[in-house]
């Protein structure tokens, strides 16, 4: 069997356990007879899966008594709106931060709902910065205040949680959630799709705190768009994709076995420094991202020009080093360095970047 | 190896030779050192996945040129919503045929966004036949005429397709589609949740006359929810469930190599048959719904008491014949006999049965 280095944003890389588990058992799940993938939602045996992947993903993260977690079909796109018809009716705004691509797609579908206000935006400076708290200009009336954690594309990422005083602070952390520790009781929402840090596509976590879930939703919201009501029904309103979340019972399984979020943190820390070292070492790297919120989940970054580029990432393929391209929207080269992506592959791509770099000279 | 007789409702069997391909290539896709789960959805390589599908299903089925065919996230329930946000404005109502529960809750969700008119039901009579068609008191200006072609828990199946004049005919396909050939033709759209004869739960299958996809949407109609923006995106629009998706592109090669839906619909018939024709036989067996509407999807019958079904269940998983329990809203014996249960499957239910008849008659 021949695996390659998997540097792909998402669906991204798999802990190679967690796939070996997975073949291992996918015609005969738990010596049953059958796989995970042919038993019904409501049968006991995936509601296992269910309250285990919910203990889990509590106890990896902390999270609090007074939240609800919810498992729920379709991308991290769906809550753009979701969040809005749930959250907007009877408050003057919603209140944004505008640090990148998916920030702007998630205010875009926001605006068909609410009244948006972004207080604060680096769209004029090619998202290359997060701007400075103080310059916020947060409504205090908000329904709530939105932001990336990390926005994939451009390599930006919150290193700290901003304080928005008490209007629920809402967070897409689709591409660093379970990346380290946070403290999820400084958040209203939290929310990510799974096939970055937590599993396959077909899921989005969604971490909620429970008084949110009272609000009014707005009239037109769709019963699977509404969080009070999948909350009531553990997520089993509509059949889920029941194989995603086996997968991702797995994942949290396998970070637990790894020493949870503080040892997966430190592995993460070494990954990007290793990274942004060399980047700022060859002139012939430029990352344009100001130091104090670099991505550690993307490391992004370009060569002089197109031509390098393109015969970087050939000679990178030719050494096993995959999907190292960047983003359509951006451009040149982008290494997503998710949990399941070993420190030993980033050391592999590190000394192909020396290499590299010397032989551009 | 251990694998049981499956009859689960779904997520249901999927066929053996599926599942030993999804194996022996999970860490390794096409040799390319990767899992097919772990590339992005906009890779060539994906994109293969999704132009194989669409061919392959349009192939399967006949879909005429003029129709879209839409692989989107999340279960069948979200079209309860999706269909009346995109095709109900400006119309006066939509027509359903409330045949069992999932017309039912069809219902109450288009309620939410729509004049309903039911022109037929069998709901007083516990959902046991469907209303003839010469009592129906169709709208001609209804925004469409909604059915579902088989009620999955009171196992009654539509087996001609009903003509409604000029309204779009809308039909709930999950638990029969693939399983014998239909006219395309005569629908505006047909979906259908992927979990029973089309791979595995997080996706659906949308089948769209083209000229629905210009119809306005309701204001508040999400992005995710857009029928014509998923079309122009090829489904791309978000992160799509890509293994599902993947699973579906294999069952849709199983059925081409099994001989197309002509070939299938023959065992599927006889399947069926076996069932209904030892229920007749034998007076401990007895199922509530008119025979020319039985459903060939999933064979319900009643033993005379609780006590009764419970040894019936007992029995049959020590025989291995599992998941044929009936739904919690019915209760009862089911036995779901989709594509991807063999006919040898249904022969060893077959004997059983009349052994188990013959021991308590």
């Amino acid at each position: 069997m021949h695996r390659v280095h998997n540097f792909s944003a998402g669906p991204a890389a798999l802990p190679l356990s967690v796939l070996e588990k997975m073949q291992a058992e996918l015609l005969d799940w738990q010596g049953r007879g059958y796989s995970v993938m042919e038993m019904g939602h409501r049968t006991p045996m995936f509601r296992e899966i269910v309250d285990q992947s919910e203990r889990d993903l509590r106890e990896l993260m902390h999270i609090p008594k007074d939240y609800s977690v919810l498992f729920l079909p379709g991308g991290a796109r769906v809550q753009f709106a979701m969040l809005p018809m749930n959250l907007s009716a009877n408050y003057p705004c919603i209140d944004f931060i505008e640090t990148g691509f998916w920030s702007q797609t998630a205010i875009a579908e926001a605006k068909r709902y609410a009244n948006v206000n972004i207080v604060a935006s680096s769209k004029q400076d090619h998202y290359s910065y997060i701007p400075a708290r103080d310059t916020w200009q947060l409504n205090p009336n908000a329904a709530y205040c939105y932001y990336t954690a990390n926005e994939t594309i451009e390599g930006v990422e919150f290193y700290d949680i901003p304080d928005v005083g008490d209007i629920p602070l809402v967070c897409d952390m689709t591409s660093n959630i379970l990346a380290r520790p946070i403290e999820v009781s400084r958040f209203g929402v939290i929310f990510a799709g799974a096939q970055k840090n937590a599993g396959i596509a077909g899921l989005t976590l969604v971490i909620i705190r429970n008084d949110l879930l009272q609000r009014q939703k707005l009239p037109h919201t769709p019963s699977v768009f509404d969080y009070a009501l999948e909350a009531e029904k553990s997520s089993l309103l509509i059949t889920p994709p029941t194989f995603s979340w086996y997968v991702t019972s797995l994942v949290l399984n396998w970070l637990k076995e790894q020493g949870g979020l503080e040892a997966i943190a430190k592995i993460n820390q070494q990954k990007s420094d290793l990274l942004y070292q060399i980047i700022d070492e060859y002139d012939c790297y430029t990352n344009p991202i100001q130091k104090q919120c670099r991505s550690r989940s993307n490391v992004v970054f370009r060569l002089a020009n197109a031509e390098l580029e393109h015969q970087f990432l050939q000679q990178a393929e030719a050494r096993d080093l995959f999907f190292l391209k960047g983003h359509a929207v951006s451009g040149g080269i982008r290494a997503s360095l998710y949990n399941a992506v070993p420190l030993e592959t980033v050391q592999i791509l590190a000394e192909f970047m020396r290499e590299f770099a010397n032989t551009i000279g």
